[in-house]
């Protein structure tokens, strides 16, 4: 199976020896908290012994922090790693998904048969979804919602996820909410759905450290449940042992940082305009984001993959999702030092010819 | 789902502040190689980056140790992770498993609805599998064969492997020949499946870095097999980073130390025969293992398990291995300071009380 995502530093520097600036791959720009990897380097000694298959302190501290009981929490390898245990668990036949939208609910949903069906976002509406996703959930055994989506970073209006949830209840459909991205977005309390999960057994949210805290190389995500029947499903649907011990140790480190959060929210409001600016300076289509990544389009002349993978930076490109095409790219949103980095490239890569 | 494993460390630390000295999980008793807690305390910076997806560097380690094509490699979360992405790749609806054999086989394929039989090792046979297994194949679609075998320690005949090689071919069934602690053997070359995989695409080899190099906390383990479309489809049964970024690094390094696992058969060889003779000197029946844990039966009076871990110590209950009983334990095979711990605890726990 082909696969594309972003973050694939590994053929770039095999090829060139050294790693490209990766713009093609969302998480935190302020990089891994300093405790965690201090944590990580005085507990290598550990890392010989199985983890604890149940998570314990991880759990008690993403109960603190979630504020919900920990019954309500499973740990995964990564949230995608909860996609492919959460569609084993509950082996839907019919699911709908956005388009576009992140991949793997997809491929998935293949691996065990489902079929798949899709509601086009339309780019006249910004890929915002509107109500008339409600008239396709009936039929459906789950759908997905990515809030922000993936790779636009619109979020869903609070009143039309509510018309949702209470469709898919009616429906008999299970509602999967990934909020992967909502901690780095300006408003989280506003959109998650959290606040409502204990009345809502038949929705599942999945988080992640991955791009929250960056520490995607350690796989660590969770999912938010009052399902706890589901949870018991998901957990029978994998080996015991899922999470690695330095992936919980770093998880229980991160969420002791009060401040980090704060921080990185600041620093993305403020890379966000600059970023947009520069890009719309240069002739793109920006689409409105929330959070720390954000959907341009080219002209459709410029190949901007190309032009931007000579000056060793790497973007995502956005073709392989349904309802784009090869003139849209996904851009994370770093620190300055990159991002004016990323300025000069493109203002390189625009110059006017002699002759236009 | 209850789950029963060894290892579990963490209930015992929760209630005692202290680690438990743990002969209840069978890791490498040299613990893991001095060269990958260096290179894991110096990568500590790269952990924030996605894990490389095709696990490229490992797989050409790996296919140098091995002595396979690269192509034959397929990586994952530890080695029960391939048993569940195996089992969903290929969806068996009957499969056969040996009585007494490790648990996870089972609860994979019942999360998929497989109907298991048991073929019933014998006591009297020091539960060595005989040939009475070859009339049991036919209308399987896979068997799982653990080789050596856990909790007994005992390695399957080569001839007799070979001709239940020969009834799965006939019979259309997978044959999964587990060989997780082979390298901790004393003769891993003779009884190894390895050079047949080219001849016999039906069978997967499954391995793990674990136990062979104590890495059991990183998780990381292996496949290996001629059977490419398999390999495919046990891809397409998962995430795509389902390897994390230090149990790349660590893989890695662990195959360059060249004298580790030689020195490790060492240690097991002569801690074996001391072990072997302490038990036996209390009257335990301990059964021939041939790698780095044993399997001991009481005689029902003494409870083994409450009266080590009274003391400290854990060792693995067996009661919970269909075809055992709560009179068997396993027991790994440690350094000798521990082993001699072991044996002193022994000596307190089994001394006649006065009127015996």
């Amino acid at each position: 199976m082909m696969r594309n995502h972003g973050g694939d530093v590994y053929s770039y520097e095999n090829e060139h020896k050294v790693r490209p600036l990766d713009f093609s791959v969302n998480i935190n720009p302020l990089g891994m908290p300093k405790g965690v990897k201090k944590v990580l380097r005085d507990s290598v000694e550990l890392f010989s012994s199985y983890p604890d298959m149940h998570c314990t302190r991880l759990r008690e501290a993403l109960s603190a922090y979630e504020k919900v009981p920990p019954e309500y929490l499973a740990c995964g390898n990564g949230a995608a790693d909860l996609i492919y245990r959460l569609v084993a668990a509950e082996k839907p036949e019919h699911a709908l998904l956005l388009a576009p939208t992140f991949s793997e609910y997809e491929l998935a949903l293949r691996s065990t048969g489902c079929i798949v069906h899709r509601h086009a976002l339309s780019e006249d509406r910004d890929f915002i979804p509107g109500n008339d996703i409600l008239g396709k959930i009936k039929g459906m055994d789950m759908l997905f919602l990515c809030n922000p989506n993936n790779p636009t970073g619109a979020l869903i209006d609070p009143g039309l996820l509510t018309e949702i949830a209470g469709s898919c209840k009616e429906a008999g459909c299970t509602l999967v909410i990934d909020e992967c991205f909502i901690d780095l977005t300006d408003a989280p309390e506003q959109y998650s759905f959290k606040p409502f999960l204990a009345a809502n057994k038949h929705v599942v949210l999945l988080k992640a450290f991955t791009k929250t805290f960056a520490l995607a190389g350690l796989r660590l995500g969770y999912c938010l449940t009052a399902n706890t029947g589901l949870l018991d499903r998901i957990d029978a649907a994998s080996q015991p042992w899922n999470v690695s011990v330095p992936a919980q140790l770093a998880g229980v480190e991160a969420l002791r940082d009060g401040s980090y959060l704060e921080r990185a929210r600041a620093v993305i409001a403020k890379e966000k305009s600059f970023l947009e600016k520069v890009f719309r300076k240069h002739g793109f289509r920006v689409f409105d984001t929330r959070t720390n990544y954000m959907l341009v389009r080219t002209d459709g002349k410029t190949d901007l993959y190309d032009a931007l993978y000579a000056k060793g930076i790497l973007v995502r490109k956005c073709g392989n999702f349904p309802g784009l095409d090869g003139s849209y790219f996904r851009i994370a949103i770093r620190r300055h030092a990159d991002n004016a980095r990323m300025a000069a490239a493109l203002k390189e890569i625009c110059l006017p010819t002699p002759g236009n």
